[in-house]
């Protein structure tokens, strides 16, 4: 391991700039005119690969961009890890508030500043290079690897899952590592364990069978803009819990590990309510921020509309009123089961002076990789030993599909290994990537690939 | 008044064709493209006062279209009343909605067909045909009278106010007869006597400094559209009355026989939700559907809106939540009052999770004719002699600007009487007016000039 971590060592100023060249490739999956420039990224990707010593690479198709594959698998009896990333990203506008080039990538102070540096062309440089360290010295990895990159993160991964179904047995490993995500902080590094899922809805609350005069009806009907806001009201109680019948019945609690770890997390309800402009937070009673983002389900009016929105007065007493409700959900929550008891609670709790239409928009599950697996305690050692610092555990309060998609289509748990920082840009000008996050994640991927096949071989997890 | 009424049904068939002429002219007010027929409309009417006999006919410029004056003031020692209507019309469109061409009035079974049959053309030739048959058979009026015609009622009246304090001497009476509107149904001859107020208010809640992905931040921060419909939900109790602080103070009773008149009109809650397509009514408890139209005030939220409206989903938890909400005010209420109640008694209620602003968009005055004023109860005695049949007293729930206006600028009370129905398709294709009400509203207006110095005389009101 010695020999591999002072190649890395040595081999900074290359690493830097191969990785220029790759996010020089305006690889922009959104735009159509950019379509070259997203196969030459992908043969970009295949020959670097083959460069650096993976094997079978190939450029798969898919109904949209391709995907890149490559994989070393010369470790018999050892396990497989399958790495994902995309080597698609975000268009670059508005270009005239980038300080330098988005596809010249450049360094100022410790960051390395340009479109994709951060999401994901950085972060799956960073795999690429541990891998690159093992097979040219020594010509071999501790385990079996395979990587997938994608071309269409960014706008959707719409043929990911068939492609993923496609082909199972390619893709058999033992754990996913994604690292496509971020630290909890500068500093901080940290292990993503856990996602939380959605069921999205649109209610459509009808009172009279059209549009009526304000003054010649108002009195004596029930306007459905009041009764829809008296419904999603009374969807939270005084202690913001939601009411929906049910909607506990399966989240799984946070076990009292869980809750420590989170509050070692360096975190300030003080601070993060003033960076939001706010005087005071809002949630369920009984759990701190963090536990509330991440480990319990809530309820959200995303939208809604009704009546008169444009400029002035206009005394109309509606026909109808929407919105759109979508919660998120946590282990063990089904987005389908919470949808139906989100239906008849809403259904249920209609006055009779209106009538309801509930749609289930979307929905996606939550996932959960437990803390005591091999992939998540191989990552907690790696971690510390590429930063020198003992990691912490997170969840993530959003839903990341492909997370879902591989569990369901594949049955295997992802670990999010990710060395992004929240404030890095992702998708707006000026994206960069830490340069200490940069070979700091080299390390640690090296240190993980080394270390994921003990925790594998112990079966070091409780079930 | 026998010769008067005898003069009336010998002329059916050219006061039918003279009315006619008058629809033939497409008096659009909001269309540039027929201001000549605007002008047109004003010098037919002109012309035609002169020919019934009225004096100092004008037309008087307003900003907009001209307001058409004449007068006859022959009866030295009698009280003036002055007759307001308006000759401009609603576009014709959808054209091909009509049966027959909007500006070739035609009759089909009892009814006459056209644009401005019932609003407001028609009802204004009944003043004149009535007046025309006093002035053709004695050459005098049993009282003074003041016409004004204005053209831009359709488009919001927007001079007239200004027209109005402009002639305070000209327009000098005692009583304002309107007939602009519409009796309470067929058969049912009514005087309307009171209009409701109107605060017209935006309110803008606002949480976090920026939308925020509610995967990521939901949990933390009071959703400022969870805010607002929990705000809203709040201004009624569960008797259906209004919570804003003082709302009540200054609403006048309903006296017992005003309640008792309202009870008399045929009314039925069933057939009215039916016809709204409702399965239940609603409103403040302890008060018939017509008490709350008419005599209670109202909280109705005109439109709602915030964060995504469009199709499908998006997972934003909005910055801001806005809405329309507008209170109906009965005598003795003040918009302003009310505006600034309303908006100290929203900001009160406001969690400190949000903040809120609130804006006055628009206000506008109860008003009130005591029924037992000279004024109504000449017209009491009028309707039932002109349709045989007493007559019910009705309130209306809108407003109607100009009625403050007058009484704020010339300190006139006015009486609406009304010969249009409620089904008459005013704003809509196929507008008739029915020949029965069109006739008996001659006969009626002519027994209002004839009466209304009567009560004026005895001054038989109570205060």
């Amino acid at each position: 391991m010695e020999k591999i971590l002072s190649y890395i060592e040595s081999n900074h100023e290359r690493y830097l700039s191969e990785l220029k060249e790759l996010l020089a490739i305006p690889s922009v999956s959104s735009q159509t005119e950019r379509k070259p420039e997203m196969r030459r990224a992908a043969e970009w990707l295949k020959n670097h690969m083959t460069n650096i010593g993976l094997q079978n690479m190939q450029i798969l198709e898919t109904g949209g961009h391709p995907v890149v594959y490559a994989d070393w698998l010369g470790a018999a009896g050892k396990p497989t890890i399958l790495v994902y990333g995309h080597y698609d990203v975000q268009p670059e506008d508005p270009v005239d508030l980038w300080k330098t080039p988005p596809f010249e990538a450049t360094i100022r102070g410790e960051n390395l500043y340009g479109r994709g540096a951060s999401d994901d062309k950085g972060q799956i440089f960073i795999h690429l290079k541990a891998i690159e360290a093992f097979l040219k010295n020594g010509g071999a990895l501790p385990m079996n690897i395979k990587i997938i990159f994608e071309g269409e993160e960014e706008i959707g991964s719409e043929n990911l899952a068939k492609f993923i179904s496609e082909h199972k047995e390619l893709l058999k490993a033992d754990v996913i590592v994604i690292s496509d995500s971020g630290m909890f902080a500068k500093g901080v590094p940290s292990v993503t364990y856990a996602l939380r899922g959605l069921a999205y809805m649109e209610v459509e609350v009808t009172g009279p069978n059209g549009d009526l005069h304000s003054g010649s009806f108002g009195g004596s009907v029930h306007n459905p803009i009041q009764a829809l806001t008296e419904m999603i009201a009374s969807l939270h109680d005084k202690n913001g819990r939601i009411t929906v019948k049910g909607m506990y019945d399966d989240v799984r609690p946070l076990t009292k590990a869980e809750r420590a770890a989170f509050k070692e997390l360096p975190w300030s309800d003080k601070k993060y309510a003033k960076s939001l402009g706010l005087k005071q937070l809002y949630g369920e009673k009984g759990f701190t921020t963090l536990e509330r983002l991440w480990a319990r389900p809530t309820l959200e009016c995303n939208g809604i509309w009704g009546g008169y929105t444009g400029e002035g007065a206009k005394t109309v007493l509606p026909a109808k009123a929407f919105a759109k409700i979508s919660m998120r959900l946590v282990p063990d929550q089904s987005s389908e089961k919470i949808a139906k008891l989100f239906e008849k609670h809403f259904k249920a709790i209609a006055p009779k002076t209106v009538s309801v239409h509930v749609r289930n928009l979307h929905g996606g599950e939550p996932a959960i990789t437990p803390v005591d697996s091999p992939g998540v305690q191989a990552a907690v050692v790696a971690l510390e030993k590429g930063f020198g610092k003992k990691p912490l555990y997170q969840r993530e309060g959003g839903s990341i599909p492909i997370v879902v998609d591989f569990k369901k289509l594949l049955g295997i748990d992802s670990v999010l290994l990710g060395f992004g920082l929240p404030d890095e840009n992702a998708h707006a000008p000026n994206e960069f990537l830490n340069l200490d996050n940069f070979f700091g994640g080299i390390k640690t991927v090296a240190h993980y690939y080394k270390e994921f096949p003990n925790f594998w071989k112990t079966g070091n997890r409780k079930k």
